[in-house]
């Protein structure tokens, strides 16, 4: 089995499917067909009920396109871009890094100079053509557009739905009352103009994403539950040893991991992907090497996935530190902080000018008042050759040193602001979604495929089919197909063909179960349910159906029912 | 009650906000907060229910950006834009039609020239800074990208998401096995580069939709389930009359509404808007005026609703012909049609060539059995000046009549290709969103709010509070509020200000109901609960809370508790 064989299975049954086929497509863009997008929103489901019900995170949904300002904050607009080569003759671009594999043992590391000698002197000419190539230079990989009209303002793509929560920041804080740790998750579209991506979509221009951000005391990088599932284990790959397989507890205590919160959420991510369907022998940790690092991350930690690929990140679980908070308060000047209270309020000294009002009146009449509340609340520092300017209504005024004194106050002092730092579990989810495939396809010799998906995310959960198209039992099966989707499950009603021939349709797609309508179901009302992962069978009441449903998705095993 | 008191306490409470407000907001987006993710994937999930579970349609979900030539085909690119004008001295820009109002009864139906010369006769200056204006000239409302590096591709974000159902029609053909009519939906952003966007969420830069997609046959525009609703009830407002109040089969019959289809989705349209809360009494259908449809649209109905700003469109129900299909066809050359079998073969009589094998075979050689081939498939109106141009292997060959003759044979055809129409009811999903909060707003004398939402559509279903935070009420409501918040409903745990306050912090955001739990329910685990709209209470025990708000979300009456 490799990538092709899942690729095809998707077209045909209406999983993914390469999108605007009908022009000859668009590289790194798919559509999600009707059994995609069902599965897709299963998994999405999963992991915000998982986020927020389980652990309390709050939700937002945001635009995709942001004003030039704000990925210059962020440092998009200066660092996120790939190394391009372009062809001379046949004007193709290809990844620098790509064409210098074998080349080096870490293209990755190399300046676009190094990188242009590199290929320069080893003769590496166009792919495609033959023909000599350009200078090594950057492309950066946000789409940018205009907004509104003429000239407009630039604006980008969002490159990760991270930058949409830091800027809310205030909004956030305060419907959280002004506590630390807050988690925040955001679902929904990303983009990055790859150069020329390959790969069906682990590489994708517009790809879906998950991301989760944790505002975070710097001072305390603990989490409530984290002593619940500290003795469970995780497989790690630190970027300074080998695999190891370790407790969560002892990767922090050994300071492999940095803290505990972003431990807990490894944790927690492992759980997901198991839950979803990811077999734990095929998945681990691996830790950023510090050359291989995004420009804002001080720590990360990638769960990788084995596919047909190799070892392919799906999630990254970063440190992002005070990074964008830093950032976006130097752009925007808003006081992103949360305030931390001392344990006991703290007596500080601290200087304060004091207005000398009596002069002040004389000399700048009505708008004296204002002009000493002014300087009560300006800080010494500002204080320049012996005057100071300040803002009144709009209009800076100069006032000098005749006009105050400074004094040395005592007060009493409740706690200080502190820039969060943030920890970033963040999703790939188509992904997360092909990997699923790719762990649940089983073929037997005969060529048999079985889609192996866990119930949950599976994206039909019952056929229903009636052993023949007559004597009332296709409108008997009918009517229990319409009653299985109207109490919210997705069932598929299949008449076409042979029993088995329609098992293998179901099985080749995922359904967990099949029920058939038969002659003895017009007797007593019994069907039969069939499990895809043994093929055993059971008869049930008709009436027993949705409940039944419910329960196996439960978690009930199935062989419960045989009993 | 107007749209800046729903606009302040959306964003007070957490609903939606400007976005981008540390940078000074971008005009024409907008964040949503936590309740209203929480509320917006409410009303998705009901509508997808509606139209997958209960009217069998299947799910699509493409990319956002697509390239130039499928936005060529749609007719976006010629024909998507407003009439602007800019002033020539501060540069801002202006709908022409928002400047004319007043000075015509309908600038709409005017061209540039027509605005140009009504504006300057008027003289209307630019209403910022008093400057001149420029002539009228078109301005296309969708973003512009580009697709891969360098020059690259031109790319557009979709200002619908119809047109990647459309060039997905071959693969969604086969998925329903050949069969009309079909269905297909797609739920996600839609972008409108307005020159100046206003109005809150009404008029959004980009912006959430749900739309639908109903392949028909031409010659059959009738629904399987059309007789079920057909003396039901509508408010239309046709666009050669007055409002009416009619049932569904009627205006049918009257040729009010073009066919049964377009009807059925109308009438399945106002019953998904009463579902999610708006009120019956504020809404109402009415027609497109010949000169406001689309350029794509034969016939077309809006439901709009009353709000603050006046009648809003939130769902348009076009009949869109073959324009689309037909456009894929001419621009793609691919075959995106629908075989429609005869009730009885047909026995037809048609020209074909037929090949004279003798003469090309010396002529031809090796390839005279692949020239003979194309020359039996081709039809005889291709003939030109006697010979024919065949396309072999990608090689243009021309054959002189030399070499054929044509015939007349009969033959039985089982059925004919023909383009499918489409019918697309389009839903503004921000715009019903916000018409739902409108809706539900109510104001007593005092001030008190109280937002009756839909409980399916509530952000927060069941807000727990213990009576005092001590003697373990606080522990024994906050297990209550996870027990809950596990079972999959959304729950709010509060324990700070006076139960009153608390109860009208949970009645302004719309939370159906409310447990408190106090003394007695340490004595005998009953606890309060309260329901938002009548503020009746009534004691059930502790165990039956998740069993009691799920019969309550299923519809069951509150006063039924009471009993």
């Amino acid at each position: 089995m490799d990538a092709s064989d899942i690729l095809a299975l998707c077209k045909r049954r209406g999983f993914i499917w390469p999108a605007f086929e009908i022009y000859g497509g668009v590289a790194g863009m798919y559509d999600y067909g009707p059994l995609g997008i069902a599965m897709k929103n299963n998994i999405i489901d999963i992991w915000r009920k998982a986020y927020t019900l389980g652990e309390g995170f709050i939700e937002i949904d945001g635009p995709t396109i942001g004003p030039e300002i704000v990925f210059k904050a962020s440092g998009h607009v200066d660092a996120f871009s790939d190394s391009i080569v372009s062809c001379t003759k046949c004007k193709e671009s290809f990844r620098a890094d790509h064409l210098a594999k074998g080349l080096h043992s870490n293209p990755d590391s190399l300046s676009n100079e190094e990188l242009s000698k590199l290929l320069r002197e080893n003769g590496v000419r166009c792919p495609e053509c033959g023909g000599d190539l350009t200078d090594v230079e950057d492309f950066n990989l946000m789409f940018k557009t205009t907004i509104g009209p003429g000239a407009g303002r630039v604006g980008y793509l969002r490159p990760e739905t991270a930058q949409g929560i830091f800027v809310d920041y205030l909004h956030l804080y305060r419907f959280v009352r002004e506590k630390l740790p807050f988690g925040v998750i955001q679902i929904g579209r990303g983009y990055r103009n790859e150069i020329s991506p390959r790969q069906g979509i682990i590489r994708l221009r517009e790809f879906n994403m998950m991301e989760a951000e944790l505002f975070v005391d710097p001072e305390n990088k603990s989490w409530p539950r984290f002593d619940k599932i500290k003795n469970e284990k995780m497989k790690l790959v630190p970027n300074n040893g080998d695999e190891i397989e370790i407790t969560v507890g002892e990767a922090v205590e050994r300071r492999m991991i940095g803290n505990a919160t972003l431990a807990y959420f490894m944790y927690f991510t492992q759980e997901f992907l198991k839950t979803v369907g990811i077999d734990p022998n095929r998945l681990r940790f691996r830790q950023h090497l510090q050359t291989e690092m995004a420009h804002y991350a001080s720590d990360c930690w990638d769960a990788e996935v084995l596919l047909s690929y190799g070892w392919t990140e799906v999630v990254g679980i970063a440190d992002r530190g005070c990074w964008d908070l830093s950032r976006h308060i130097e752009y925007s000047n808003a006081d992103l902080t949360a305030f931390k209270k001392y344990e006991e309020p703290v007596e500080i000294e601290r200087e304060v000018i004091k207005p000398k009002y009596e002069l002040l009146g004389p000399k700048f009449k009505g708008k004296s008042a204002k002009i000493g509340k002014a300087l009560e609340e300006i800080d010494p520092s500002k204080i320049k050759n012996g005057n100071i300017t300040i803002d009144v209504d709009g209009e800076k005024i100069t006032v000098g040193s005749e006009f105050f004194e400074i004094v040395r106050i005592k007060e009493k002092v409740t706690g200080r602001k502190i820039v969060p730092h943030v920890i970033e579990p963040s999703h790939g989810l188509d992904r997360i979604f092909y990997a699923c495939l790719e762990h649940a396809y089983t073929q037997k010799s005969d060529g048999y495929v079985v889609l192996r998906l866990k119930p949950a995310v599976a994206p039909i959960k019952v056929g229903v089919f009636p052993l023949m198209v007559k004597d009332g039992l296709d409108v008997r099966a009918a009517e229990i197909d319409e009653r299985i989707r109207m109490s919210g499950i997705a069932s598929y009603y299949d008449d076409s063909g042979s029993i088995g021939r329609r098992y293998a349709r179901m099985d080749e797609i995922g359904t967990p179960w099949c029920i058939t309508v038969d002659y003895e179901t017009l007797k007593d009302g019994t069907v039969t349910i069939r499990d895809r992962d043994t093929t055993r069978q059971v008869r049930i009441h008709q009436e027993r159906i949705i409940p039944t449903i419910n329960s196996l998705l439960c978690g009930t095993p199935f062989s419960a029912l045989e009993q």
